[in-house]
């Protein structure tokens, strides 16, 4: 995996193997407590009430079990390493076989990508997710720009790896769907509880440390947020990768704007109240009729 | 503990030897769930930050490790037992020491009174809360009224049990402090996450069962926000006695009205959309500089 353009230091990260992360979540509970992070309300009882017949996790959970695997990769071997710096680029997330409802789950992290910025490191890691019959159930990608860590050497743009952005261009058109929902003061402390513990989202220090003016919102808190948009006005999906392009403060409110092209849902994230575009270059492939029979 | 004016039903069920139930909390995000599910917000760091030096549980997170004992007590024995007909009547939580932010308690329950309301039974359940050392932290007095299971036999009236509601009685005087919040429409979605998931807070059908026009607030949720009131205004306490009074809907205002009287603060909660009380005969008592030396 490591490309012939990397420097020592990223071909030897890059050799580094990362041990399993198991993911248990016994409890409807753990589910609950996603959806109602990223805004499912009383109502929504698929969602939030554990004994409905269609009771699920919202897509995007499929984030939720790999993360300790992805946040276990190793990162201060960059040059000025903070994690107080690093902010997430990209996710994306492929769901490969329905997510249980409750489980065990077994995470396994490779670091994929290094590119060297100049100013920031941008490190992309891949997590294969498999049940414990070794089914695989969902593969991410993360990428993470960590700021003030470049100059290493090596590459400076990355490799397609087929969820490329340029796919979700946004066509010249009104949306076919628009969805505006305000998050509250504190669903950062909210959706914390879902495993990621980072200061970063609730500490004003830490914040400020980051550059922040105060604690931002997760950026997979807006992911999913709007991936709930898309499963609201299209149904379900196999996959779903956006960029995060500017933070939210939580109590900001987002709007997402979607367009149906063909099996694909492009879809764009702003806060309403600073007209600033927040998810970008984003879409989601619609489960059609033949991958129904498949899952 | 039987009392000679049991009826035999009663008697046999006193009889009954509840197991402990262990509460095992190995994360701080239960202690979060639960504040935040009262209403602690994202600038309330000492309550939903664990890294917070003073990070800590709001002192009626006494009732959370207790409750799932006091519900495993059998009531299926009342006459036409029907659980959507259940409602919390009175609780009383005494703070014996320091309840800590993780780890595992055992809890022991058992049956202390059964009334005979004529069209309703009133039951009161005595859980004791030890930590692995057999320490003491909390003990639980709860009353349920189960609506439709009267005619029993047995005594109307109970025992006076020291938390008497009358000493809770309200001076005739403006308060000395009122706090006033709003619960969001999905506060009761969040509160059964920490343990409560009776359907009667979620589910619209069986709140129509149980005779309401919609799910409502847990009771201890509505004394969990007045417990945190108390709490802001006057500092910590050893208890606190609640009668619920009245239901909550999600989304409704909650006004704590507090009258400092000694080591006591007695309170009462309304619902301010409807101006209905919703906790009376309510008090807690402060922890004294001797208190403080003892725990």
């Amino acid at each position: 995996m490591a490309s012939s353009q990397d420097s020592a230091l990223v071909a030897e990260a890059k050799k580094t193997r990362n041990e399993p992360v198991t993911y248990n979540y016994t409890e409807e509970r753990d589910i609950i407590l996603y959806n109602l992070g990223i805004g499912a309300t009383e109502t929504d009882l698929q969602w939030v009430y554990e004994g409905d017949d269609e009771f699920s996790p919202i897509p995007t959970f499929g984030v939720i079990p790999q993360f300790p695997a992805s946040m276990a990769v190793p990162l201060d071997w960059l040059p000025d390493y903070n994690p107080a710096k690093l902010l997430h680029g990209e996710q994306f997330l492929s769901i490969k076989a329905p997510i249980p409802t409750s489980g065990q789950l077994v995470s396994t992290a490779k670091l994929l990508e290094v590119l060297d910025k100049g100013k920031a490191a941008a490190v992309t890691i891949v997590v294969e997710t498999r049940d414990t019959s070794g089914q695989l159930v969902t593969e991410n990608q993360s990428t993470f720009f960590i700021r003030g860590s470049g100059g290493f050497g090596g590459p400076r743009a990355g490799a397609d790896r087929g969820a490329a952005t340029a796919e979700n261009a946004v066509p010249k058109r009104a949306p076919d769907a628009v969805v505006e929902e305000k998050t509250t003061p504190s669903q950062a402390a909210l959706y914390r509880l879902s495993g990621d513990w980072n200061p970063l989202h609730i500490l004003p220090e830490f914040a400020a440390i980051g550059g922040f003016n105060k604690p931002i919102l997760h950026g997979l808190c807006s992911m999913g947020f709007s991936g709930k948009h898309v499963f609201q006005k299209f149904g379900a999906y196999k996959d779903i990768k956006v960029r995060f392009a500017g933070v939210v403060y939580p109590g900001e409110t987002l709007v997402t704007e979607m367009w149906k092209e063909g099996h694909k849902v492009i879809f764009t994230t702003k806060v309403k109240e600073r007209d600033s575009i927040v998810l970008g270059s984003a879409g989601a492939t619609l489960i059609d009729d033949a991958d129904k029979a498949k899952l």
